[in-house]
């Protein structure tokens, strides 16, 4: 999908939402329990309650790997069944990958060609030959991590290069990559007020902002400093969306909370369009 | 497995090389493309024909995870096959994994619980909340990206930090999470030169060394710069091994040159011993 493609859909939906599909067997309804593949029928019904609410999935990879092949399994039913029936939708492997030139092409294809979804999301810890063999996809986008919204992010994304933060200098040494277009950005929603400053660096790209809701982040602020001139912002949404409920009415209250953001999401364009 | 029958295997054997098995369909024997699992099979052959000679094998997952979920069954078969047969080997899942708390949770489980794998590759970029998930589980190794091999180590780990590199940072930091004493450290060969400074950080940790072979690191100033009085190394080869030919003799010649590394290794090791 390329980028104007996904701001048309946030046009067309007043929506910048993405849903995160965090999947958990101990999470969802125990009556998915006796299906055969309880992970892909959960997702199934959540896709179909929220999809016109959002623009995006985000697969949690991590989720699906935990499963084994049963997991790998549903994760596949899962791409197909978007890529087939709501192909407008902005997929994202969040993955976290990261490796050396061959392995990262590896990587790539995987989720690229093989699994057939749009986006990835990197670790930038080693640099440009392993995050350039992802860019080298053609409306494919890697998204990669700058500032992400856990505790740890303090560890060493803030810490100071020359002055100037780790994740500034990622986003900074990024820019030059080849194919550079093909990058967005994961910023944790719960520092809003860096947003000032990472627009500076980088005006134009799309950010993925996690952490809206569980993570303790306001839209509001998100907007404010994120949002450019081609909105620019996927905020996501996992648990508090996924597991509204855990009875049979989950997909109805995922898609209440989910149609509560969008709301809240079509204000924002709004304040943006006046 | 715990550090110190690590450390015996490595005197008993008188070898600290681990073999990766960087397994590619385009790269293995073609006549084993006619078996019902190929990736497996050459994994097999290569185990049975090295495993006296090393002390570990390290599946890059990336190259599994390629081939979906083939190469997941290929990669399950794989770690059984290890554990069943050569339950002293080391094994490494190369993944460089690392999330956020709950996340990288499950990735540790799939790893360690599921696969029963000995030990995982992450990387640091998220922090603390991202690693201690792994070093929570008991004799199970976290191998955390310090100094890689690659070109683009140079983006940011080997920035300056209040006059220090990142890398550094990583270590030191790194030293601070609780079961620290789980963490072993991947040091790129190709800066064997930088080992004395590791050292003077970590004398103790285990050092995952990648790049002796196709990535030109030099075994001799690896062991100079790097060996400790448990050794401390462990020192991969992946493709100089496993695909020494791509004949039907390849596991013969794997072998060879597997006991050609091990014969330097003995020579350091009685060195050390002198």
């Amino acid at each position: 999908m390329t980028t104007k493609e996904l701001v048309n859909q946030i046009h067309k939906k007043k929506s910048f939402l993405c849903v995160g599909l965090d999947t958990d067997l101990e999470k969802i309804p125990p009556h998915l329990l006796q299906k055969e593949d309880p992970i892909f029928e959960f997702n199934k019904a959540i896709i179909d309650a929220t999809h016109h609410l959002c623009v995006a999935y985000k697969p949690n990879i991590a989720f699906y790997e935990a499963y084994g092949i049963k997991g790998w399994q549903a994760l596949e039913k899962t791409i197909i069944y978007l890529n087939t029936n709501y192909p407008e939708q902005f997929t994202i492997a969040d993955a976290k990958r990261g490796d050396i030139g061959n392995t990262s092409t590896r990587y790539a294809k995987a989720f690229f060609d093989d699994l057939n979804f749009d986006s990835i999301t990197i670790a930038p810890y080693m640099g440009k030959d392993s995050v350039e063999p992802f860019l080298a996809f053609k409306d494919k986008h890697t998204i990669l991590l700058a500032l992400t919204s856990n505790q740890g992010a303090y560890d060493f994304q803030t810490k100071l290069i020359d002055g100037k933060d780790l994740y500034k200098e990622v986003l900074e040494v990024s820019k030059t990559y080849e194919n550079s277009e093909n990058l967005m950005y994961v910023v944790g929603a719960t520092k809003a007020e860096y947003l000032t400053d990472i627009r500076k660096i980088i005006p134009n790209h799309f950010l993925l902002v996690p952490g809206v809701g569980a993570q303790g982040g306001n839209l509001q602020d998100v907007c404010k400093y994120g949002m450019n001139k081609n909105i620019g912002l996927l905020v996501n949404s996992s648990r508090g969306i996924i597991y509204a409920s855990n009875g049979i009415d989950f997909a109805e209250k995922a898609r209440e909370r989910a149609g509560e953001i969008q709301a809240q999401m079509s204000v924002e364009l709004a304040t943006l369009n006046s």
